[in-house]
């Protein structure tokens, strides 16, 4: 095992180069092994092994900067820089991070999650050392997916305006977490597939590799490369705009990578390597459907089937399913994603409605105008995105689309915290960002029946920007018998007693009826409300609840700031009412990684913490 | 006079086309005259009379869409939509908007106001033509500036698909606000000012006017085009992305557009006509400084001069002024600019320390995380910022500056209500949208000198994300005694007294100070708190005030959802204190153009209102 001898950083460093294939090998079974058992994201990472090797052995961490994209690529990277041993804790509460943290290692130069972000910091860096003085290198990882999102191509604009070496390295493998899309994945495709890529793939590097050792070296790279590149590529948008292109380069071929780093080093200015490689490569089921590969449960590596499989349905199916049939009978209904056809559930809108289904690539802010444009034509733009990834259009949200008053649908997948992924990926400000905007309904369902029911009234009884909010997993089918219609601003009464309210937003009816079931058991009389809107809240139902109850407790899966339950505190209190409220809600902080049962009991967000809280409040206003 | 038989929509396709240069004459002299009077938007305006017109002429509004990029470039397009009369009333409350509104006319087919947002829109309309049916054109109108946003290539990146026709006009005066920046200018730069444009930009026109009538033209449009193009445009991003590019076309020659509008209206896919105007065209100090009058009140016709100017610094001098100060000793400070050198005040920055400053193009997102990179790196970043634009990089904030708790100094100017250019640039939200962000300081100085120290604060003393928020306008001078050195998260008493208690934010100081010199006269008592932290609030100091104080006021320029006042208000209520709260705050709603005390007086944050408010809410605690 040459593996055995990777242990610290820099280790690879002591390999011998005739070796790299076979470590090459040992990484790809280790991170099957491994991601088999812990889930996490696999297709990608096995996409970049080689490509990971050569830049940690042509260039010197960490005194060089390498930034990764997104970051759930870095894997291994993280096993080239010591982490090895940490992978039986991967994404496990307390564990190694899946993305790339600068305080788990000086090697992880920034921190990442989101897409489209990795040139702007390098860019940073590179600016830093041209002030400070330096002559490290700064490499900034990127796919072509996030290459896509606009904030990639704003940094590329500014990136042909620096005076130093500044190495973009475009990991090119034809895919974002989907397919691609638009005119620049047309543009690489035409790049890739064009015969001469294949028939000439090979005498690229070799023209490379036999460039003049010494200092004429730089001067003579863009003679001969524009040389190279007249055959091989014959438009490229990023000479246009300045930066100096090498390429395409196998991403599989080490040597030859480790060769173009050489070469791009010694550049004085931006210099982008584009680099082909294969998602999902020398594992069968994840090359064949890289897609879902992208970020999987435990598998069984045998068959590359899931090793737990929900019997009932998510309630990102429940969506879908809706919203499917909803569409069958009025062709105003149009479905956008931004490059999340699956994880949001749109793929079988798009297999159904081709013609009235636009996935528009990593780019949130786009979606929304977008969306904003077809509304104010008379269609009724559907937008299925995850939480945190809306947060990148916050302004289109807050003018294109609210300003207008536009009927655009925000269906928000992944609200709440999502487990895993950690910090940038949980769903957590949502209620809070959106309920400062004007005009705005946001609308959260206890269950499956009433995801359904809250999709059918954004969709065809409302009109104005909506936003339904829902969490990642299995749909919840409790509460069979509360089918209250839905009425704009109103809340659902589940249980009407007296003394102590709940009054809980979407998924967290779940943790309320436990609590309530608790309170009950214990001999306390417990009303249970279900919230539905979040904005407007029913403060009509609030007048009612401070009749009879002297305890108002609010239950919401997102942060204490400008959420739910501040809001309906401050009602409270402007209105002098006299009843004690308690806010159940995350901390004013980011959370990390670990299961969603964990990360509730962590932040005190779980039904034995909730009922002390509670009874402890109760037994304080009440004098015992 | 040609103008007077321009009084309704579409009067200008009356007019014989011998005539259309002395209206374009006459529409600028009455631009220049009303805006002189009024202020507004002049050399955008000035560069695009015969552009508009001619889109006018060509197209069939309001069935063909046009939309506006940002939309201050629309008064010309007001002129000829029947709004001629309203000139008057330009940017005042209750008159005409100085962008496009739908609620204003039938001809403005989308709402605008930040940059880069009309090609998305216009999408969103011709995809809703595709999935109705229809054959009417959509037109949407980008300057060179705009396309320095993210938002706009995402939204190029799609155009390439659509099959059906879709036009792009690029307005090409190689300015945003101010001078434009990066590699895509750089390549608009070499088609401008080739010799071969000179030269040959009669024949272009020319060429496409001899195109063959019929309906071989589609197809003959692309060959002929091509070779155009060859000795024209050497390299062009847009083609490469698959979308068709016609020009460069003279922006000032209303025959030329026309022909080329309708050649354009053709061709089955999208299409970008390139045209080269010149901003502030027809007004010789706009020739000279379209910068100045990019944005301008009142002025003298004659010489140009503005005619009010303020004698003392604005908020942004002193920002400017102390940035450079502290910039000259400390080399770590870096300043950035989202293409608003002159009106953050970082153009005097630019010009004392050019290797640390940074004009990143209409490109807040990035602009962010290239903060965070250079703070990653160990610099001083300070991103001077309107607060309105700061939304566009909401999830970079939140992300990549605020998990790793990077020192990112946010410089918020524009904060609170900016007046005459309405919903689209109040900066009423930041305090709300910033709270959210877990491990953000804000702070709002009452005056100039607490401006200076709050910077210094923010850059010196301080290590983590933190935002200053300013707003526009002339710096308060008043509060001379008051100069509490900074702590954090601590509030200045001003003066401290009992039973009622004023804590404001920032500006509100001085109607604070007034409120509290009329309560005074009447009896009251009355104690004076500025709060300057909204992020941490001084929780300490609240609780010292509800000891001895029956009544808290919050008073801020900013909404009240998740605002300073919600916060104060729940944390009192949490802590089940008696005191009464009253949050003088803004509506949940946007607010118009129209003059600052106006918009106050209509949103009841006045002094007059807030004094009433304040008795009647007193006498009600006190049971008068």
């Amino acid at each position: 095992m040459i593996l055995e001898k990777i242990n610290k950083p820099n280790d690879i460093k002591n390999i011998d180069s005739c070796e790299y294939q076979k470590l090459a090998s040992e990484i790809r079974q280790f991170l099957i092994e491994k991601i088999s058992k812990s889930g996490g994201h696999l297709a990608s990472n096995l996409g970049v092994v080689e490509l990971t090797m050569a830049l940690h052995i042509a260039f010197n961490l960490p005194e060089d900067k390498l930034i990764w994209d997104v970051g759930h690529q870095s894997y291994t990277h993280k096993i080239l820089t010591g982490r090895k041993e940490k992978f039986d804790q991967l994404r496990k509460f307390g564990g190694m991070s899946g993305f790339p943290k600068r305080n788990e290692s000086d090697y992880d130069a920034f921190d990442t999650g989101h897409s489209s972000t990795s040139i702007s910091a390098g860019l940073g860096y590179a600016y830093s050392r041209q002030i400070k003085g330096g002559n490290n290198s700064i490499i900034s990882v990127i796919g072509d997916g996030a290459l896509t999102g606009g904030m990639a191509y704003e940094a590329l604009n500014n990136a042909s305006r620096i005076k130093g070496n500044f190495i973009i390295v475009l990991n090119d493998n034809n895919m974002s977490i989907s397919e691609n899309v638009g005119g620049v994945s047309k543009m690489l495709e035409d790049v890739r597939t064009s015969q001469s890529y294949y028939d000439l793939k090979e005498g690229v590097s070799n023209t490379l590799s036999k460039l003049p050792k010494g200092d004429l070296l730089v001067s003579k790279i863009k003679k001969t490369k524009a040389n190279i590149k007249q055959f091989l590529v014959p438009k490229q948008i990023f000479e246009d705009m300045g930066i100096t292109y090498l390429g395409p380069i196998d991403g599989h071929d080490i040597m030859k990578l480790i060769k173009v780093f050489k070469v791009a080093k010694r550049i004085d200015h931006a210099v982008i390597i584009h680099v082909i490689t294969e998602k999902g490569r020398g594992y069968i089921p994840a090359e064949k459907n890289p897609s879902l590969f992208h970020g999987i449960g435990p598998f069984n590596i045998k068959t590359g089937k899931p090793l737990v499989t929900g019997s009932s349905l998510s309630y990102t199916q429940v969506f879908s399913n809706k919203l499917c049939s909803l569409a069958t009978a009025d062709k105003k209904i149009v479905g956008i994603t931004a490059a999340m056809p699956d994880g949001t559930g749109l793929s079988k809108f798009k297999k159904n409605f081709p013609e009235r289904f636009f996935d528009v690539g990593i780019a949130e802010a786009h979606a929304v105008t977008f969306a904003a444009g077809l509304a104010a034509d008379g269609l009724i733009p559907v937008f299925g995105v995850y939480s945190s990834f809306l947060q990148r259009a916050f302004d289109q949200v807050l003018h294109d689309v609210c300003i207008q008053q536009l009927h655009v649908v925000f269906a928000i997948d992944r609200a709440g915290l999502v487990g895993s992924d950690g910090e940038t990926h949980q769903g957590i400000f949502d209620l809070s960002f959106l309920s400062i905007i004007p005009n705005m309904t946001i609308f959260a369902p206890k269950n499956a029946w009433e995801l359904g029911v809250a999709i059918e009234y954004a969709v065809e009884d409302f009109y104005g920007p909506i936003a339904i909010r829902y969490p990642r997993g299995e749909a919840y089918t409790g509460f069979e018998d509360n089918k209250e219609p839905i009425l704009y601003g109103k809340s659902e009464i589940i249980i009407w007693e007296k003394d102590i309210a709940l009054m809980a937003v979407g998924n967290m009816m779940i943790t309320a009826e436990i609590v309530r079931d608790t309170l009950k058991d214990m001999g306390y009389n417990v009303t249970l409300i279900n919230a539905r809107f979040i904005k407007p809240i029913d403060t009509e139902l609030i007048d009612k609840i401070v009749d009879t109850h002297s305890l108002l407790i609010t239950l919401e899966e997102n942060v204490f700031i400008g959420g739910f339950g501040e809001r309906v505190c401050c009602y409270v209190s402007n209105n002098n009412y006299k009843i004690k409220t308690l806010n159940i809600s995350l901390p004013d902080d980011y959370i990390e990684h670990g299961s969603v049962d964990i990360l509730k009991r962590e932040t005190g967000i779980d039904s034995t913490t909730i009922v002390n809280k509670i009874i402890s409040t109760y037994r304080e206003i009440e004098g015992l």
